[in-house]
């Protein structure tokens, strides 16, 4: 998504997220390089680098580097220098990528930034291979990186994966669960399994840069804090996106979220309510019949009628509210406080 | 298997197995507690311990526990408790559930001892999922571990992580490599694999034991390459009854390796061989029809008459040989010594 001129936030947010690439990069590369060649092919794909035959990749797109760049900011944001917080930048991008490339088996989703997702491209058994191949570099790049903090550094990496996985996992046992009655999914059980799947990665990609950083456990607790809720944010547009999103933006067919039935937060609370559209809503979803085409675009605009996208977006902004309290609330120094408040705001531009 | 009455060792070695298992089990419970209880339900599956409705299952086998028992002894036989080796133990069994559930997905492996695979059990994107859960788990008991010597117990999984799923990708690629020619897996390239894809794991875990009891680089390495011969002689053992082995005994279909075109070691040697057998062999392989039934059996008898088998038993004891002087060379003290000495006579003992 090109800079929007008219708002200097956005812009000072892409020049954020460039610097930061810049510096984690040789050192990504290097980790991609240590890997088994077939599964480095693998992974260079899935990173965008590369086409399925080894060539750069015109049609390939990095994703925009948030995670690493959060790495980065959480060491400069507790006065390190920002080359402190590579490893652990360089460890959450192979953990958002080996995540990315499992979850797309999960949820069968055969498109990843416009392009095949991995396991259409390679076939099942290698993405599940390459992804664990990145897994456990991601492992070693942080348990091999020197200083003093790499065990507390394991540590954080460890909580961060545990709740990622467990997040995916509670996702899609939603897939199980009904829309309605005791065992639907109501709003705090959806926020605590978006908060695993998305927040702990965005939370502990600062908490790591702050721990490699040399913070207190009280800083980065609160910077971690502030991170889970931009990742609830961020969700929260998620799944904006994934039902009212641009599929030449998204990479991903229009509607998807509700063809696959997901139980995302503006269909759960567009349920939640009161009126006629909630009521038709309702009907559609309880008759059990397979949303594609006219009746995706129907469920669509129930929901938003229903009032499910005006309170997904008042969701992502209270979260946001909250993640940049939390930082205005921890003492950081130097400009990074300022770039990391800007790339939270940027989290949230991505969809209005 | 029961032990043998004529073979004292062998009785000694699943006194040992028996003994670090009960010394293990706590842990191993308590971090397989700590899982999504979904991911825990089809680990629990997966060790054995239940079956798919989460009863106890007396049809599941929890596997000898080699890896945890090594993990133990290399912790003793460096004077420290089998205690400190612990948390190594849990993170070896936890990481060899793991790659168990997702080689089988690669594999198409429908059976593991003698029942479903978790991914037919469960589906193939949940195995994936149970497999992530694990393989996060691990990496968080080792790092969570109390004590001086966690850091370069996570180095030391790490590194043993990445062997691992290098040597499944090497094996993975051995499927599009051609029988002959300059193309073909030579027996180099073969132990290379079979090294990293097996002996990393049984390496590491008595390197784990070591590093976690203190023991300086020196030993910690010698242990590791004593259990890396072992992890080679125990891939030729289980080559051997990939082909030949008893499907009550293998939990696997008869003749499974050669249905699947798998590259093992004695269909590699018979092929190397000059006789009438090796030249029927390669006719039969290079026709590429499809292997199974009677054509099995005729190439399971032509690998057998080209040398293949005795070959394979030849590296099994060479690679064993080479473990145990290793450990013998390498200054230990108490009973843990014999005792390792013992269960790396057993891992030969499966099979004749």
């Amino acid at each position: 998504m090109p800079p929007s001129p008219v708002r200097p936030p956005v812009r000072s947010a892409t020049d954020v997220l460039e610097r930061c690439r810049e510096l984690v990069r040789p050192a990504l590369v290097e980790a991609v390089g240590r890997l088994h060649p077939w599964t480095g092919e693998m992974a260079a794909y899935a990173l965008g680098w590369a086409d399925t035959a080894g060539n750069p990749d015109p049609g390939g797109s990095e994703g925009k580097g948030v995670r690493q760049a959060l790495a980065v900011l959480g060491a400069e944001a507790v006065g390190a220098d920002g080359s402190d917080g590579v490893p652990g930048a360089v460890a959450v991008e192979l953990v958002h990528t080996f995540s990315l490339l499992h979850d797309d088996i999960m949820d069968a989703d055969a498109l990843r930034r416009q392009r095949p997702a991995v396991w259409k491209a390679y076939g099942t058994g290698p993405a599940v291979l390459a992804g664990d191949a990145l897994f456990a570099q991601a492992v070693a790049t942080l348990a091999e990186a020197r200083g003093r903090y790499t065990a507390a550094a394991v540590r954080c990496l460890a909580r961060t994966l545990g709740a990622l996985v467990a997040g995916q996992a509670e996702d899609l046992r939603f897939e199980d669960r009904p829309w309605h009655g005791p065992d639907a999914v109501g709003p705090d059980r959806y926020r605590l399994m978006a908060e695993q799947k998305t927040g702990a990665l965005l939370g502990g990609a600062i908490a790591l840069g702050a721990v490699l950083g040399g913070a207190p456990d009280r800083t980065v607790n609160a910077l971690e804090r502030a991170g889970r809720h931009l990742g609830l944010a961020f969700q929260a547009v998620d799944d904006i996106l994934g039902i009212w999103g641009d599929p030449e933006v998204t990479g991903k067919p229009v509607h998807a979220d509700l063809r696959q039935g997901k139980k995302t937060y503006p269909v759960l609370t567009a349920l939640a309510g009161e009126g006629r559209a909630a009521r038709e809503l309702a009907v559609l979803l309880d008759s059990g019949r397979r949303i594609d085409g006219e009746t995706a675009e129907r469920v669509a605009r129930l929901v938003e009628e229903a009032g499910g996208r005006t309170a997904t977006r008042e969701e992502a902004r209270r979260h946001l509210d909250t993640a940049r309290r939390a930082l205005r609330e921890t003492p950081l120094t130097g400009a990074a406080a300022d770039e990391l408040d800007a790339l939270f705001a940027y989290v949230l531009d991505r969809t209005w």
